[in-house]
């Protein structure tokens, strides 16, 4: 079966490194929401070797950190899922108080309604990828 | 306001070392679900200097490990949430079709009943101490 993430950047294409990449997804009332996705299609972190697991983790907490000090959220939520898409990849998300689930988990029930993604978004990734660029 | 993983172990303890532990979770229809809990009481992984981040994912991914060599699940879910309780927590989840929200995630729509947890769970739960006991 095709793998999404095989065949596209899975997003817009923020940083892209030998092993991993990073891009921005575009997900209405989540602004600041990134996936850091492994370039080859691996299913499991331990199917890694620890220094390929280890440098993986380095770049979702570049991720991070890039979305803290540039937006300061209330909560950073991490998740490696992929039930659907078994290519591993990191959901890096920053929570508001005010988005459309907090404090439930974002594949919980909605409380708010979701806004559209704000005018700033391109200039808030092109901050993120000039953070990213330092890796 | 009081929190509950500075109060309580979270869980049933399978493994305490100086700076996490880790706990197995009484949840219906999931009982491989564990949880690595950073002993102190920090928000985010990235508040965590990086040898110990780095540290505590080498236990989140031992646990995935011990939990894929005993269960043989469909596919391990990781995820650092804490929008309620911003103590450092991941959960590591083992999936399996047959389990009650697959392949949705655990905080999404349940698609099957829940069964108890099996009569063996005391025995997973030794096993898997003692893989951690190795850390």
């Amino acid at each position: 079966m095709a793998c999404e993430l095989c065949e596209t950047d899975g997003g817009e294409l923020l940083w892209r490194g030998v092993q991993c990449r990073v891009v921005h997804v575009d997900e209405a009332g989540y602004p600041g929401f990134c996936r850091a996705i492994w370039n080859a299609h691996v299913a499991e972190m331990t199917d890694l070797a620890a220094a390929k697991r280890a440098h993986f983790m380095r770049v979702v907490f570049a991720v991070e950190a890039g979305l803290r000090a540039l937006l300061h959220p209330e909560k950073v939520n991490l998740a490696s899922l992929g039930n659907l898409t078994p290519h591993l990849h990191w959901h890096v998300i920053p929570r508001f108080r005010s988005d459309p689930h907090f404090p439930n988990p974002i594949w919980g029930a909605q409380l708010r309604e979701a806004g559209a993604l704000p005018a700033e978004i391109a200039t808030l990734r092109q901050a993120l990828a000039k953070r990213l660029s330092r890796l």
